[in-house]
């Protein structure tokens, strides 16, 4: 069984929301499965690189906002969320998932898919451990549990370490899938990462 | 006839250059010409949009390197330039462009052609007027009237009103690619770009 994709993404990211669309079928066509990896973009471009956040950038904010909604016309995503909103606090969600990682596996891209559609389709705010553990979970997933794990101080530290891991992999962006080590950064290398599948690289 | 393409290009740019190598071929494909238009990564990523230079950005200038390495291996360009060699002063280049577009624009592709080849597949420098002279010009193109060309306050002129320009219109990268006023950043997004001409976009 060869390795799985490292698909790692934040989930105040859109495009990190459009991959995780397409991630799972990309990775079956080619015998793999996913590995989901929450990564942390407020921590990625502000401290590790030193930029400004993205929809703050001068012409490029306009840029993004303008391609992500032409991106989701194209791909008939239905966008709940104003792209000018404030983001809220981001960690409560990629604590969650990082407990649910830890404690049931076998529902982490549910969970994934689950705080996603929430966030970006239905414009939810995700600020608190509480309005995570709301969202429309799969079965054998308590929100009660699910909130007090997203609260933990477990939580926090898988995160913390997830993230760690992730910056000392070169991983910066969202999404950032990783191939038997060879790295693709954006949904639009989505289809140069499969053909690096099908071909075994080049 | 449909208006030309907009293809914004600054020749220190290597995805810039790969795209210079595509975007005759897709615009053909759709009855479309190319409008050649010269701008300065230095100027919108450092001083518009406050960024600091791609190649010296943590981590993400890291996989630029290795990106641009596996584009050009994917798709049988020669790369005779270190990615980590200065890159020069890109004035003299794009200055001597922007005289050939207005005194020659008929020689307008050949010469983004030959500049764009000198600087990346043979690696020359061209941190002067002489030295952009000395690149293989298309027939009909006099190497002194160029270099004199290059250096003159004309030339200063037309680039500065044309980076004004760009920068007016939104355009912060390399390749930007607008077509009908509809942008597309990055050599990665040609295909989108190319569906958005074939289905008039959506």
């Amino acid at each position: 069984m060869p390795a799985p994709l490292q698909f790692h993404f934040d989930f105040i990211s859109p495009y990190g929301y459009f991959a995780s669309l397409r991630i799972e079928e990309l990775a079956a066509r080619h015998g793999r499965e996913v590995d989901w990896r929450p990564m942390l973009l407020g921590v990625a471009v502000l401290k590790v690189m030193g930029l400004k956040p993205l929809l703050d950038t001068p012409l490029k904010g306009d840029y993004i906002r303008h391609d992500v909604r032409r991106y989701a016309r194209r791909h008939g995503i239905a966008l709940g969320r104003d792209l000018n909103a404030p983001i809220g606090n981001p960690l409560p969600a990629a604590r969650a998932f990082c407990w649910v990682r830890r404690h049931h596996p076998a529902l982490q891209a549910a969970v994934a898919h689950a705080i996603y559609h929430a966030f970006w389709a239905e414009g939810r705010d995700l600020s608190t451990p509480e309005a995570v553990a709301s969202v429309a979970l799969p079965p054998g997933l308590d929100a009660a549990a699910l909130a007090e794990g997203a609260a933990s101080e477990e939580a926090a530290t898988l995160l913390r370490n997830a993230m760690g891991a992730a910056t000392a992999a070169g991983v910066f962006g969202s999404p950032f899938l990783v191939i038997d080590g060879e790295p693709f950064w954006g949904v639009d290398r989505l289809p140069e990462a499969e053909e690096w599948l099908a071909r075994g690289g080049w």
